[in-house]
């Protein structure tokens, strides 16, 4: 793995871009960034994470669904707690600032107001979920969720990885109780709002020269696994008009999912994952299972676009005589960022002098599932190139700083507001 | 596994279709027969038809290159040696036919003398090669090449698995000196020919209502592994109008791959692999690796009709801004069965009340390789729907004795001609 993603100058370890340098080294991949929920990998981030937040003066604790809290109590002991998190898990051969990024600047700001001597009133509790990207297990979002009392915990817990092994038994495994994830629910009366940093995955900021964006909304995802099923049979002998090929209909299935996302304004279709039995170079696949994923800026957009989709496919598998069936997986709705606190991230950026541009987001994040538990808001830091779940994901150290700045100038504003 | 194919009483476990249920067990998959070459699967196959050619009463060696050797000798030391055979491994999740039968009618045959006390003039050695269907290793038909005398054996050696296991560690490891390879070549003058019995595979015999066929000629076949390169994205910021998707280019690829297939008579082309990484469902592709596997009557159709495909695939790529290799594999010129063996065969038949008709394969086989050694000949066995390379395979036991009878009655013709 390179040491760093820009190929200038190595960090300085205790900056923002060396702590991030150093959390990807916990991986459980041979060379590249692969850090899936509840692995050996995750472990390693999360003893890391806990020894700079115990470092900084925050009391931690990990909460049944494994996400590390690291909480600073404010002056008044009566006041609500404001939230600051994102995620530990990566895509496989990830890049390095998808999710840590959020929690590490939300330390680094802490970390200013202590050198300066600056005490909140409010007490802050950074999170740093596990199971955002949702590639180890069918379902996603488990800590997040938790957190916002919304989790079907039967659900998730007996959800499974490729292994077989449960959700369940691999939250057992960690060292957590699955029977207590309740527990990890806050109370939305003493919640003042969830805020998460993130690195945004597209090229609107890198476009409009800007460092910072202000997200309005996160779009309404959903994700499925489709399995075609033909006839397997030799590769040499069945005649080409009388097969029941699953993969060369699973293609024509892809070719249209890609035709759809560009065939609706605001929508992104994508396949990720396939894998075709039994798998033989001279044999014609019997069985595919691939990936859908399929996001658009509304709800109604995203079912409208699923459903024309899913109209085409019924007719390129009859026409090949193949079944299929569609598994919905994850699906969140579209989930609006709170009105008043993208005004407050703009009025803290105004203040560090800097211009910002509000923007949806076309990926989904931790603040989805918190949305059902109080207001959330979300501030995006600049990409290079749009480049996201790659190991070349890159921002510049620079830009890093100045989240910390706004991030900083927020929680002075939100004190000066008399927010408690 | 089910304890024979066709769902009727169990088979006689001494008879034709008993053994071949017996050899069935022998498999590395759990509850579907996969049999790659050198695994222990192979080796337990390997056993198993040892023993029974001991009991036989044949001399059993294994060969450098793991392919199983029993011979009966001749009354006359000085005459030369016929060969019959076929392979022990399989596809993944095959069916229990598709090389072993060639091996098993061949003893079948043999013991019919025996029981019958015809000793014939000339040596039979039957040959149970280990890697026919190349699924393991690149490269494939390692031990006919072998006995051919035509084996390339560095480049062969040098092959490796998924695993990264080169053929030259796994045949140490299967207890063979990959340094002897040359050992295992036949001298052109002291061999007869190579019959190989085999079920067609496909639907014609079926069609035609006639239990057995004279094969003329083994089309053309080559195989090749292709891999796309793109750029990996996230699924939900990366415009779909400016990606370099490398699984949406690969399907565009193998929907044109099965155009080309159904755009030339006599040509089939299948993709039964298929990778892609990095593999996440909210990923977009930024490299996929598939086969191509593409057969034709002749080879100037195959060449022909891979040139275009080709041209076409270079267009898909081009249009999607990625790029795209092609690496060849296993390639096989087609090989016309012997026409003085293949009225021998019809002799055969017809003084055992049969009639049989000519048809080409379009599966390759062992004999493509023998034949640089000897004349060659292949006995067909009528095949339950065209299905192979699928567990629901099927063959009759009368039909598989038939098979046995056409053998018997082609080596007492044999030696009543003086051949020796």
């Amino acid at each position: 793995m390179r040491s760093e993603a820009d190929g200038s100058m190595p960090h300085d370890p205790a900056s923002l871009l060396g702590r991030l340098d150093t959390l990807a080294r916990c991986t459980d991949g041979a060379g590249v960034l692969t850090r899936l929920y509840l692995t050996p990998a995750h472990e390693a981030a999360i003893r890391l994470a806990r020894g700079w937040m115990q470092q900084a003066g925050l009391a931690t604790r990990l909460d049944a669904a494994a996400t590390l809290v690291g909480r600073l109590e404010g002056s008044d002991p009566d006041a609500r707690t404001l939230l600051i998190g994102s995620h530990l898990d990566t895509v496989p051969d990830a890049g390095r600032y998808d999710g840590a990024l959020g929690i590490l600047a939300g330390l680094a700001a802490l970390e200013r107001l202590r050198d300066r001597d600056i005490r909140l009133p409010f007490a802050v509790e950074l999170l740093a979920f596990g199971d955002e990207e949702g590639v180890r297990f069918a379902r996603t979002l488990t800590g997040s969720r938790a957190c916002a009392g919304t989790l079907d915990a039967a659900l998730h817990l007996a959800s499974h990885d490729a292994e077989g092994i449960t959700l369940r038994d691999a939250l057992s495994a960690f060292g957590c109780d699955p029977d207590r994830l309740g527990d990890a629910a806050y109370r939305p009366d003493r919640v003042i709002a969830y805020l998460e940093p993130h690195i945004e995955q597209g090229p609107v900021l890198e476009q409009a020269a800007l460092p910072l964006g202000v997200v309005t909304a996160i779009n309404a995802a959903s994700r499925f696994i489709v399995t075609v099923c033909g006839e397997a049979g030799h590769a040499g002998t069945v005649p080409m008009d009388s097969r029941r090929d699953a993969l060369a209909t699973a293609a024509e299935m892809i070719v249209a999912t890609r035709g759809a996302g560009l065939a609706w304004p605001g929508v992104t279709a994508t396949v990720g994952q396939i894998r075709a039995w039994p798998g033989g170079v001279n044999v014609i696949a019997g069985e595919v299972e691939f990936s859908l994923d399929l996001r658009a800026s509304t709800d109604a957009l995203r079912d409208k676009a699923c459903a024309a989709l899913f109209h085409e496919w019924d007719a390129i598998t009859a026409e090949h005589g193949v079944t299929h069936s569609i598994a919905p997986g994850f699906s969140a709705s579209a989930a609006p960022c709170a009105e008043d606190w993208q005004a407050r991230l703009e009025r803290a950026a105004i203040a560090c002098g800097l211009e910002t541009k509000r923007l949806p987001s076309g990926a989904g994040h931790d603040a989805m599932a918190m949305a059902a538990l109080c207001p959330i808001a979300m501030l995006f830091v600049r990409c290079r190139g749009g480049i996201s779940h790659n190991p070349a994901e890159s921002i510049t150290g620079q830009d890093a700083e100045l989240a910390v700045d706004v991030i900083v100038r927020l929680l002075e504003d939100l004190a000066a507001e008399g927010i408690r």
